[in-house]
């Protein structure tokens, strides 16, 4: 779920969906991929729902993915909405709707959807383990409920600047005060099985994503400097009282150090899980 | 580099190669392979270094994957040898030969190998950059050092038991005690430019490896259990007070739990990188 200022406009994406908006099926969801060609070949008109889309480009290559399916794309955040119809635009695709809700209380019948899916979502909720249950809930029988979410305590930076550190800490403890959870990803298949799934009914993977090329690190590293700079960290960082304005400041320092540096990378684990309904 | 009790058979792993003989090129050098691949075409009669080989298992499969190719497989601990052998011949190639070598010092001329490789050896050095300047130095112009290290800080464990908390720092420490680097995956980049290499002829990537089938988790618990009870980690944490034998109990016991829970996993961040020299 992308967190947006409301006044921002639709078509240009806030500091956070600069992050967001690298995202794709294939560098995001590549777990499902092999699953969703195998029901496709039985199926070609599968309903898939997306949940937590935010601005939508991983929802956007699902619909490319899928030319005879449908797209159902949703998230908490209404002001989201036209930035993420504007990404479906642009992608080309028309086989896709976009619609607020809330994972906790899906507005879609018992067993609607072949594929539910969801990306970096359960890492905000204090109840992760609810929205699996819905989600299941919403998925027909025979089909699959897919789940991919970051490990942040595994954010592997280098080199380590204080700033860098004291950047993974106050991130991780705005993800805690807010209800999230930074071990989000080794955590997916015990929320699941919590939500009613079987074990074996549960396939695990881990994968990665880093950025290491310069272009990768310099999109990577404005794409924080601006929520540190001005952006929602900032602000609730602030009155939370997690930081300070001199720690920020440092943060955003060695965040341009980093990116000028010829040996820095930055990498994380993340958790998968493929529930079969 | 394995560490092996001197008084081992040869023929029967010691406690910490059941988790290095779960190594093959396929799980552990998949980064490797499509470039040894096109090498290959032009060149089938390839010369591989494998560096701090322990016993073997993936300087076996290189060899499998170079029929008409020659694996030289080095370790400096010579009682790993004669099980690396045994292994070699249970995999039934006889294009390999091993023997004792400092990475340190290779016994090696310049430009010897078109192949340096390395997994998990880096890691337990305490001068990493040293070893790979080394490994540049044996290996042609034209061909490639490629190494893969564990990046241990980035251990995403669950259930989170106290005794598998306490096993995390205490291995973390004893390695770091050694000279080791708990952090070696994300410093692999970096130390490969100061070993010399070019930073626009090291390719970066990231890998991971998890347990999290029953039968995976009983192996990898098995061979933890084994080292705290009796192996090496037992004695050397107990003589340098890293730890306490009724901490050990209490890791050895949650590693136990942790086998037995259906929720459970264990995954890690790995750092590849790849030179042309």
């Amino acid at each position: 779920m992308a967190e947006v200022n409301p006044s921002q406009q639709p078509t240009v994406p806030a500091a956070q969906a600069i992050h967001h908006e690298l995202r794709n099926a294939e560098n995001s969801a590549a777990f499902v991929l092999p699953t969703l060609q195998s029901m496709k070949m039985s199926n070609p008109y599968l309903a898939l729902l997306d949940v937590g889309a935010g601005s939508g480009t991983i929802s956007a290559s699902f619909a490319k993915a899928l030319p005879d399916g449908h797209i159902t794309a949703v998230d908490l955040n209404p002001n989201i909405l036209p930035r993420a119809r504007a990404v479906a635009e642009a992608a080309g695709v028309t086989n896709i709707d976009f619609q607020q809700a809330d994972v906790k209380k899906l507005p879609f019948a018992d067993a609607s959807f072949d594929i539910t899916f969801c990306h970096q979502t359960l890492t905000h909720m204090s109840a992760p383990e609810d929205a699996l249950r819905e989600m299941l809930r919403v998925t027909k029988p025979g089909g699959i409920v897919a789940a991919r979410e970051g490990d942040f305590e595994t954010e592997a930076v280098w080199p380590d600047l204080p700033g860098l550190v004291k950047f993974h800490r106050f991130a991780a403890e705005l993800m805690r005060s807010a209800g999230g959870t930074p071990t989000a990803g080794r955590q997916l298949l015990s929320w699941a099985l919590e939500a009613g799934a079987e074990r074996s009914k549960v396939a695990v993977s881990f994968g990665t994503w880093s950025y290491h090329t310069q272009s990768d690190k310099d999109t990577w590293a404005r794409g924080l400097i601006a929520v540190v700079k001005g952006g929602p960290m900032r602000e609730k960082g602030l009155n939370a009282g997690l930081t300070t304005e001199g720690d920020l400041d440092e943060m955003i320092h060695d965040w341009e150090k980093w990116a000028a540096s010829s040996d820095s990378s930055v990498a994380m684990l993340h958790g998968e899980i493929l529930i079969q309904r």
